[in-house]
């Protein structure tokens, strides 16, 4: 298990082959963005972006799937605190494939609870072609393994 | 069809009724967020959380279904731009029912592309107990009406 005490600010790491279908697109903006050029490839074909796009906070969804698989599993994790400049930068489309960078910007301890730290990632999502196709910093709260500590 | 030009700063409105349920928790959390206290009701127990969550993005999801079908259907919208100052400040549980309330904080027109602006809305998503159980402040992208006009 990492800790808070086990995180270190410069670190990064790089992960993940996400690879997004035009039935997942699909399905998840008819649940949760049902907007036409996410849902309708044809409507899509005559909007903005020319074509069928993921819902943002379906990439932002996907970001998180390879994040809990290959960097937050060993935390010791308490949940998400925020997320701040949250950037759609580019379209992703059927066929994409996505990858994350990770790097740890900034941590600190609670100053309401002992028993937890912040830590502040910030976070790149990229396609095959290497674009980043959105990009953002998030806050995750993570248990302290000394809680009286100064550390 | 509402147009850059039609939106008011200041302007604000409250809508929808989302029920969550266990089973939708779980089926967004195994796909995109497969946290044990989002996924598994007797590890959210021995968790921080003491009982079975949503995953943030999963609530952030709900949020937009609910902009989409009371909000931004009648816009000429061309998709989100991003998201300031988004913060998970309660858990959402089985059983909760989320509303969204809207203001309109700021608006600009674009400064590369004369076909379209950008408009800020803070967004609050509240349960049943009037608990703000998210907040965020979303930019979007919106059709102008006269693209050379100085309105």
């Amino acid at each position: 298990m990492r800790y808070y005490e086990d995180i270190e600010v410069g670190t990064t790491e790089e992960f993940g082959e996400y690879h997004v279908t035009k039935s997942e697109i699909v399905e998840f903006a008819e649940r949760y963005d049902p907007q036409p050029f996410h849902t309708d490839e044809e409507a899509a074909a005559e909007s903005a972006f020319g074509e069928l796009v993921a819902s943002g906070w379906h990439t932002a969804a996907m970001s998180m799937r390879l994040l809990v698989e290959n960097y937050l599993r060993e935390n010791a994790g308490m949940g998400g605190r925020g997320v701040d400049e949250l950037r759609w930068r580019q379209p992703v489309t059927p066929g994409d494939t996505l990858s994350v960078r990770t790097e740890v910007v900034d941590k600190r301890r609670s100053e309401s609870d002992p028993r937890r730290g912040y830590v502040d990632n910030d976070i790149e999502v990229r396609n095959q072609n290497d674009d980043v196709v959105l990009s953002y910093t998030v806050t995750g709260m993570i248990e302290r393994r000394n809680p009286g500590s100064s550390e």
